[in-house]
């Protein structure tokens, strides 16, 4: 059995401007913004080894630096590891971290598979076993802004840009509504696109916990039945986590759940399933633990007969999904008629660009070794802030 | 992403004897006995590449034809196919004998997986992010004969054979009693060996469905309950796959229950667990889909929060056994007084011997490419009765 040793461990932090979007007025949440100037940061983990092969990942969305903080509480720990031992460093950090939300395991996950990937001259997706070449994709929107003026104010607007989305190749588009949890605009919203694209696309719905009571998801989720929705996603202020509060839902509505963002832990993902608050499963190498975590969530979701899909766009999820039977689509987002292509510029051929799709709405695998996105050093060193090195 | 083109299926069929084991009277079970040669079969599938790579997986354990029959009625099609797509292949497989058994997944699932080893010169654990140098392993014993005369034909012989087993370094012992349900003959087995190895050591009791009714399963159950049993394994003659009378069983005895390995198919695995049908769950790289299949399993349980145990020796077993944190045991068997070792002989530098453990009766992972377990050429020509080739 060989080893690879790690021999330092690389945090960088980058910062980077980005147009087009920009904060809502309570600065929790990104909506479309023509003039629009978000700043945004991210990071890049670094593993390098004593056979000269550094697994790298990147992060950039979300409150990406909880994740960074876990990691550098560990990082002493991580160099003398041997990277090969996926499933332990999976296992002592699942248990290190038990009381926290285990944000810190995904990046140090996806940087040991790309070390394997080196070592083996295999993508991640050959390691996994995996086969789709092409993978279904829908269109994710930003959110709508508070003002109503911006490029995604309006139902009209957002009518649009899903009829662009399709237009583009897109056979599946899914809205995130407005942060201020206007029902009647939501529902309007849900009509206007559905007749915008016609019957045949697959549309979901996105609040991201935007309304207030449960009386309002149910008068949204009424709406999503008639338009025929594929799927309703996180809808309460709750949190999108009360198995109780999604199985009444169930009860009372058609269109499928799909709930699990906000549920860390291996474990919680099963209890949540098992106690009926989800049809779908939801899994995420960034929040769930890696490609490890995100296998395991995967492989509980086909045991139960169900699908899992996976959150936002990335390199690794690319490479996930080409090995997995159950689950329907690549995120690709969030898009908006202001910003074309997610943002972070660190890859040196690799993008999540809008107008990215074939004519089927599909998109590609990353091809090489590893995760297969070496990174763009020179973006990098322009745009990186902070850097710790431990070895 | 390389692609390596499956070119043959080959097929081995040998035969070869065995002394010290017969079939008891029925013909349908391994007893021990001191003289008895019993005739047995095995194969090996041989999936060539047009790398030059072969993955082998030797299988020789049950009715073992099953598989064979399965594998050949797919052989031209695996020929064609690229080996590295373990995922689509176990799909397309898992749905073509969805009235089956599909005990052929296993063995061609095993030999991918040696190929995709042998491309990385990796081993099968380093693959999965093995990190266990060393397994707890049981002793798990050959049945008891029906005359009362042979090396395991009383509970005394069963009782000096769990003492010598534990001087051997065991900490587990697993009794396989008689197949003719005699109870209280069970239970004075039971009490015989607890008393010999003292209160320490890891007992399980696995009656392979030879008690008659659920009360007699009851009556054992509470004599293990006694004799604080590690678990109970699939005592009745439904077959060990009834739910709900396991369930029933669990409210009415304490010692763990460990059902599963009659229980086909990833989704039945799940329902069985579910309803509450088990407390361990039992998976087999043969039995159950492969590597592939065990590891969809293992997730499961780990997302359950309980624990997988392997069936029987292999070297697979080894391999998979040292990449999951959720197993306690190797299984050592079927062993007697009379036979020590696994009887297949065509590893040329492997084998599963009772007097392998260490001191703290634990066993080594093979080390090398893939599966990491060469054949020997020699014993397996000497053997081979039969041989099918698919190009």
């Amino acid at each position: 059995m060989s080893i690879l040793t790690i021999r330092s461990v690389t945090l960088r932090k980058l910062r980077w401007r980005t147009q087009g979007r920009t904060q809502d007025r309570s600065g929790f949440y990104p909506v479309a913004w023509d003039d629009g100037i978000a700043t945004q940061t991210g990071y890049v983990l670094e593993l390098a080894t004593d056979a000269g092969i550094t697994g790298e990942y990147t992060w950039t969305t979300g409150v990406n630096g909880h994740a960074a903080q876990q990691i550098e509480s560990v990082a002493g720990w991580l160099v003398g590891q041997d990277a090969f031992q996926r499933e332990r460093i999976w296992a002592d950090l699942h248990r290190a971290w038990r009381k926290y939300d285990r944000l810190g395991i995904g990046p140090i996950d996806c940087a040991l598979w790309d070390i394997a990937g080196k070592a083996y001259e295999a993508s991640l997706s050959q390691m996994l076993g995996g086969y789709r070449e092409r993978l279904p994709a829908y269109a994710s929107t930003l959110f709508g802004d508070d003002e109503g003026a911006g490029p995604l104010g309006t139902p009209e607007a957002f009518a649009d840009f899903a009829r662009e989305c399709v237009d583009l190749g897109y056979r599946a588009v899914k809205i995130h509504g407005w942060n201020n949890g206007d029902i009647e605009r939501e529902i309007r919203n849900v009509r206007g696109v559905r007749t915008a694209v016609g019957p045949d696309i697959a549309l979901m719905l996105d609040p991201s916990g935007a309304y207030e009571t449960f009386g309002d998801v149910l008068s949204v989720g009424r709406a999503l039945d008639e338009e025929q929705f594929y799927w309703y996603e996180d809808p309460g202020k709750e949190g999108g986590t009360s198995a109780f509060a999604y199985k009444k839902l169930r009860e009372l509505i058609r269109t499928p759940l799909l709930q699990g963002e906000h549920v860390r832990g291996l474990q919680a993902h099963a209890d949540q399933v098992l106690a009926g608050g989800t049809d779908f499963m939801r899994a995420d190498a960034g929040l769930d633990g890696g490609v490890t975590g995100v296998l395991k969530i995967a492989h509980l979701a086909e045991a139960l007969g169900i699908d899992v899909e996976l959150h936002g766009p990335s390199p690794v999820h690319r490479h996930i999904m080409s090995a997995l039977r159950n689950s329907n689509f690549y995120e690709m987002g969030l898009v908006a008629p202001s910003l074309r292509q997610i943002s972070f510029g660190g890859f040196a051929d690799y993008s999540d660009d809008l107008a990215e799709v074939d004519a089927n709405g599909t998109v590609g695998i990353p091809r090489g070794h590893g995760l297969a996105t070496p990174l763009d050093q020179e973006w990098i060193a322009a745009h990186q802030i902070d850097e710790l090195v431990f070895d």
